[in-house]
């Protein structure tokens, strides 16, 4: 019989990690990761994985590099201590928006990523809120996608945020479906920040399509990275009438000086999820840290038992979530 | 010496095959392809491919899964003829919407399209507006990926259209940043009609986000299927004060009374490519056939040549066709 | 622990699937097989398959590309939705007399099929009665091959059909092993009619090799296409002396005009299994249809319960059916 | 530019290796081939390779595991080598009778080479009559299948031995078709010799089917092993009134006594071609041996000059050999 | 569930088989294995083997050849039978010093076997002692790699041979590594027979660095294959002064006449393992043969049972053997 | 015709890189790489590479994972732009020294290096002194490996540096066949630093093996890595009576303090090459840095030319530098 399965942390987020762990009342199996003299990686499992099914926990956050390969050389280690099979669990699916070629002989780094894992035999990817779906096609394992909405949706639930002044914002033409659906949830209109370059005064003009005057706004996006999009939308949602804002993004990157900008913005309250984890340097009093451990443990949890993830997938607050 | 290049025709679109091999003034290869009685496909090509690099021209089009097959079989009989390269040029790629899973257990059939040719070979895939442009990333072979839009941009160009009073509208959520992006190339304002589901009458409501009251409207769309979206959102339009609507697409799927319901609508005129071949029982009078066959030879020319494409996405009239 | 296998159907022989069903007790998993208005297909599997050994049944039969773009589309889903093993049942494997090139530049269609299956994972193919047993090595994963001999060997056998005035004839040079293992199982002697072409009328001469004369016949073949060969036989056979004849074949694809072609030949009766499902407008008086779901059903079961099937490859009626 | 191509012979035949090279006008490049004292082999390409398309003569022969290794063994030092492409030329394709599962788990050897050679990064297998024309499709790269019926029948043409009391036999059923095309070259009457095992006295016993009491026979088979079901055949022959015999062959495998028991046989002459390398120790005085050196070294000049071979495979005594 | 494992033996090894069958309580799962009378092999596995894991053993060992091929067929026959994973215990790894390039255009052939293995759907690996370590790294798939250290020493523990005038010898550059691991297990110090090609004599000339005089010494290799190298080494260590010399080595290939000069020499005993079998006629009365059939079982019974074999790398003298 | 082929560099050693540039007289083709504000990699290829042969200069040093990813990416946009071939330049190859599992459950990240490399189509690895040669092997694709040693040597020969009073040691056992090469090389003799780890101090005791008082010494690595090695050995051989020690390494890692401590040590000079660019701030006096780009840009032109590198791994003094 296949002994029971093992969760591994490679250390990108630590503590997303042990909440997993805690949730699913399993230990974290002990493994020897460290940096050479040389900036090489080295990496050993300490325990039996034979015959066992791993599961790796990594996200691909900054140093992307670095995490990315930390995961790579554990595979080659599991693969060749003999694991049954090797999933990982990306919180944070960095490289993702590399996800096309928009001019000639760019590359498509997300399907690079996609492929290296591939070739080292890993059996399914478990991820969150990849930056377009079509990313789930890089893959010809099964990718069980989970999504961050009922937890951000639940946040405005239970804080009794919800009413019919509310509009969901996409800050800009490429998050329209992310922001369309949120509306749904919410039962609230959506429009949208758009922003055209001016090519005498090389500056960008912002422009609002569809009703925001007087109401309360949640500009939604999937990503948070340098922020200049978020708050530049604030900027022109205020102009436009706009007092209270909500910024919600399932992946808090926050580069340079995001957090000093959205604590400096028109912006109320920065609602993220832990899928990145955000150092305490990073942190400001607006941001708002929602834990998605629960949905992953369950969702691994299932996948162990061989049992369909759909519940997952679902609000607990009987929105309705239709991806 | 690598002998020249051979160019093949499937059938799925003769007219562009042979406006393509006229510009070219490169002969279509002679094939016998033929059906036996128990509708299996037979293939044989006719003078030798040995060394020679291979385009075959063949659109994933009604009857999709049969020309597929055929471009299938083909690849498989070059292959075992020794060709140096086969290249597959895909005026429509067809299955290219199912690129994702938006429900649990369902397939990504687009990426399915992309693996069986990889696995069989081919070099090179040269195709024209792809539903999605992540879709590039379901193969790791190169892709050549046109675009009509500066076929379809002249159009209004050389026709005097354009105008202040012009706006450009996406039919639905997922057509912005086409929209978007046409609406730049011709200087034009854009806006979207959206839609929703009343849950009490079971039907659409469709909602106009932006400024076309007294305007001309372009509605702009990667594919005309039904016609559906095309129409109901032109009635919306209509409703919202604009009289004159034209409605723009790359793809002429032009499925069930798809043609009819164009006919009979607001739309003034139907402006597609000839990516797909319109059988003449679909034929309407309002509909405009711009050929893609220049772009095409070109892009296939500089190819054999090892010269950028670049230049091929370029309008010809100095319009900016940004990718 | 491993949960039970799921059997599916795809919709290429409904009949026989339902009756593989039935005998094993296990009904068909509930999938939503469509085809939009472009003609592409979709497919949803209903029910989740997390870690279940999938068994899908569908023939490669006309519409054969169809059929066959139906399962390969399936196995994408199965794949991506975690099954633990993908297994294709395909009662006619359509394709597989493309096995070789009898001319230059022609595919190998046969092997075409098989790369895709595997291309894509699945882990194993049941079929019955390939066209050459060399089909067996072009794929590389197991192909549990049954045959239908025992089937058709029963029908002589519990009809009192046997006897010393037996013969076995091949209408062809290529169906001599096929004549001659049957005529071992009925200990008949065999015979063979071959048919050249008479350059000067440009028609087939037939000629018979074997005594033939005034003995009963069995006209033996794996697939019944056009007919053209099996009447053309009997034919000759009638005109050499035979009065009783009987066409016997595994695979009824009953091409063009075969049954009208059947029921006005001298033949008496045309015997067949249901490998491929007849529909209504091809039936008629003469032909006797088989069911070989019994020895799909217990292959099935032996293979989902890690036994030989070998026995399911024996005559029920101690007849030797050496393969 | 590509530099000119380089040929290569490892021994199985350094005969047959030695009259290509003579024709082509192309010297064999030397190769350091031998044996440690632990029989492991070892090779060395002493001139470069890089860049240059390889064509390596060697067949699957006697010893054929030594052999085939030698083969793979070359292939790896070539394509570390920088060789261009390997293509490798097996004048006898060993372990092609291996081509299906004839009884439960049992390997199917044919596709076994195949894969390995594939699996090397071979570009191309040139080779002669394969056992049945259906090991072609245990490739997927090009395989250039040539044949000795052109030499084996000018050999009847050109010793004026053709005439109407010619017929040729097959030496058992699984020959037929190769018989039937023989007869058909030759303009002669084709029979069958068919063997059966009497269960009671534990023997063989012959029959023939059609005629050749009084006629010249030509049992024709594609490989020569041990010689008994030549030897058996001439008997039954000969028991059925045909005086003289001659026994035709691709492939003079010669195993065990063959020599000596068709030296002392009915049969008149053995006619083999030089595809094996018949040693001094097992020739005979009835034995005929005719060169392919030609169709291979034209075959080979022709795929290098990226030319059809088609012509190859046509008879120069304007026999008709249709494949 | 998953059936018992099976064991196969392809007989390059009879003895160490049996003896490794009998320590597990597991009999040798029957198979027929022959060479027909053209040197082909044939084998057919007698038994259901589906859902099987399979072990089975097979050395590389002379005649390698065969040897080698009498696996690949093997793992054939297993793959398409349907066994559940195939693992192949190979005692000695026969090409394993063929594991670079060591002058231009040579074959990597240890590569080369490990890439044949795993193309063909090979599991896992066991073998003891390769040449090189790296040569693991050859494979992708998991490698129990065993060592022969702990039975070696153990010979010399309980045959009370220990002591501080031990010194092991390695017996030319290449062994130093191991040399100095068996050292150190011996508590013992360790020097270097070195060989040096006088080009005026074309001779070799041996020096030795480090303290031999008047000391016991242990020549210590992973293989003695032609012998020289120990015999020299023994000839240049008793020039020295040592009067007693062991040879230790992992694998007695035992080529040419190596048995002869090394019972003709200084040594006094000649100590290996039964990784490869020793025939009679090579015996001699110096050799001394240890058996690791207790390793491999005990291994391949850990591997079983998905435990660790890290304490089968262990000494059972409380001797450290760290890799 | 193919064009010209193009070089390129990522940036990790940019002088080497311009070195080799200029001696080719082929300038480096521009490329935009830079790195987004949350780390990520963009690389964008400036001209076309369509047909192009593609040299790609990029060692796999400090920092190695950035370093490595910057490669892999524009691996991915080079075969995505078609170019005609993938040719790697990787003058120090990292993670080399990871190619063996030492324990259970390590990883062999060397391999997995060549193996993504592969996956994505490489087609060449143009290397110098990989830290095992066996290290080829993990590659299936040519390896043209480069050796330091002629420069190395040339150092002594052209500084009369040589003499008998040299002796030329190995600062571990490890080192040992790089030292007897270098001292062939040189006409001198050879000896070994040794360390051993003494259990109650915990402290390593380092033992000299040949004779070395009153000598020059040359220890000869292939890395210095923290220096400790080298520093340790010479230590021990000024306390075993060598006043002047030379210090020879390939690759100069130079971690932590590596310099500082090679400055204060014995050590007289420290003669490495530039395969690694060294950092302003690990300079100090007693470097020597010797050029690889002659024999680097020497091995590109005759791969380019079709041309053997032979030549190139032979010393410019008549020395002797057998592999």
């Amino acid at each position: 019989m296949t002994p029971a399965y093992q969760l591994f942390n490679l250390g990108s987020n630590n503590q997303l990690a042990q909440e997993i762990s805690t949730i699913l009342g399993k230990p974290l199996s002990p493994i020897d990761v460290k940096t050479f003299a040389d900036n090489e990686i080295y990496e050993r499992i300490e325990n039996t994985v034979r015959g066992r099914d791993v599961y790796v926990i990594q996200g691909i956050s900054d140093p992307v590099n670095e995490n990315f390969m930390r995961l790579m050389i554990f595979i080659d280690a599991a693969r060749r201590a003999s694991a049954n099979s090797i999933n990982v669990v990306i919180p944070y699916f960095g490289y993702a928006r590399a996800d096309r070629k928009a001019r000639s002989r760019e590359p498509i780094s997300a399907r690079l990523i996609a492929d290296m894992l591939e070739s080292q035999g890993v059996k399914r990817v478990m991820t969150m809120d990849l930056h377009a779906d079509q990313v789930q096609g890089f893959f010809d394992i099964p990718v069980d996608h989970l999504i961050a909405m009922p937890a951000l949706g639940h946040y405005f639930y239970e804080n009794n945020l919800l009413g019919d002044d509310l509009v969901v914002v996409a800050p800009g033409h490429t998050s329209v479906a992310r922001a369309r659906k949120f509306a749904k949830l919410l039962h609230a209109e959506w429009a949208i920040v758009d922003h055209r370059l001016d090519k005498n005064t090389n500056e960008f003009s912002y422009q609002i399509t569809g009703n925001v005057a007087g109401k309360r706004a949640i500009l939604v996006d999937d990503i948070i990275d340098t922020g200049a999009s978020m708050v530049q939308s604030s900027k022109a949602l205020n102009a436009a009438g706009v007092d209270v804002i909500y910024a919600v993004a399932t992946h808090a990157v926050l580069s340079n000086k995001a957090s000093q900008l959205l604590d400096q913005s028109h912006i109320k309250q920065v609602i993220v999820t832990n899928t990145i984890e955000v150092p305490a340097k990073k942190e400001f009093s607006k941001l708002i840290k929602l834990s998605v451990a629960a949905p992953f443990a369950e969702a691994l949890k299932r996948v162990d038992a061989f049992e369909s993830i759909q519940d997952v997938l679902k609000s607990q607050d009987n929105m309705d979530v239709t991806l």
